[in-house]
């Protein structure tokens, strides 16, 4: 399979067409942002590792019964991808306090919660991926109630199946953001990435931060915190 | 029924106890805050107006199956409710896009919604009162989701209410807020007030704001905005 036309390009990665209409390839950037595009920089090898990491574990929830988008993996950056009109929501799901909840509601980062979290964000760069709620997203018509209780279910579903399986390797699953999107024929599956850039992961010994928050809040070492949440989910294969 | 110990001084009401404790008395002022206290002023005969319109909606909706705190006017300030302990949650009940919606979600004021939107705001003030949603609710303890189920059925059912009986004035309802509290037995009460403070009220011919608008953005006519939602209300009885 090979690429044809770039379609899109995010902030951190492209897609392009292929010579088959429902699939589509992704390619994974080494580029970094944050803070709403007001931090910027290169996370280097961040690509390859999003890349391996994101087919890992939609692969495992696939197995587990979540319908992703997921079809093969090409190379280190890139990976063939069924084609879905993508749903404008941020799926949140929270099991810890951490980023913009503790600000919101005022607890300190690391409290855990007494009950999972989903949060919903409008997709929208202009506005700033405003937080919303179920109503909201029906009354703009971003989703039917009938596929956001199917992305609830997922999502929450999700949850259980990365938290058991990132708990063996001694990653706490802190929170992580899912996006959905709808096949030709109206199927909701699970696509975008799953990653250190998109999950906020903590080591489970030392609390140490696996994530983007080392970009984010310049802490240092993040190609290796990256490489390292790869390293434990492919020992463990 | 007399007024004892002052219990607690808000915007824009006091609550005494009485002799009943089942009973508080409420006393509605004309301070007027908005802008999450940046701007203060005073609307002269707010309290005595808002207590009026409050008493008329209470006791239409009580009418029509929705248990409320009222018990009895006692003068044109002062009004006996039942005491209840308050869910801390701002219910936002939309028919129309303004305020803070239409900078959220990029739509003009004046939309029409394609369907009913409900919101939550945490009622906090040092947090400003932050938009959260039901998984927040739950997580955060501010009430169950047998609670908030209840909570959702009375605040669509108020607005279909609401809706009708202002419309037959010539007053549409953009928008309005309740809250709600329990009794000692644990049942849901709608409490607070239901005024122009609280509410957006237009005049549907005109689109003339008949609410705190008028305030907040300072359009002046403030006091007779609200004596002439009141005069409508009394002229229908």
């Amino acid at each position: 399979m090979e690429r044809k036309e770039l379609l899109y390009e995010g902030r951190d990665k492209k897609v392009y067409a292929t010579d088959d209409p429902e699939k589509l390839i992704v390619s994974y950037k080494d580029d970094a942002i944050a803070q709403n595009g007001k931090k910027k920089g290169t996370i280097r090898g961040k690509g390859v590792i999003n890349n391996r990491i994101t087919n890992v574990l939609m692969q495992l929830l696939e197995k587990q019964g979540i319908p992703t988008h997921f079809v093969q993996q090409l190379d280190e950056r890139e990976t063939v991808v069924r084609k879905a009109r993508m749903i404008p929501l941020k799926v949140i799901v929270r099991n810890i306090v951490a980023g913009s909840l503790s600000t919101r509601v005022g607890q300190p980062e690391g409290t855990r919660l007494k009950s999972t979290i989903l949060e919903y964000r409008y997709k929208d760069d202009v506005l700033g991926d405003p937080l919303i709620n179920q109503y909201h997203a029906f009354a703009l018509e971003i989703c039917t109630p009938e596929e956001l209780a199917t992305i609830d279910r997922y999502a929450l579903r999700a949850n259980g199946i990365l938290k058991e399986c990132l708990q063996e390797l001694d990653i706490t699953l802190v929170d992580f953001k899912l996006e959905f999107g709808r096949l030709s024929d109206g199927t909701i599956v699970l696509a975008d990435e799953i990653s250190p850039d998109t999950s906020r992961f903590w080591d489970t010994r030392t609390g140490e931060k696996l994530d983007k928050d080392r970009f984010r809040r310049d802490l240092g070492g993040t190609e290796d915190a990256y490489q390292e949440v790869l390293n434990r989910l492919i020992g463990s294969m």
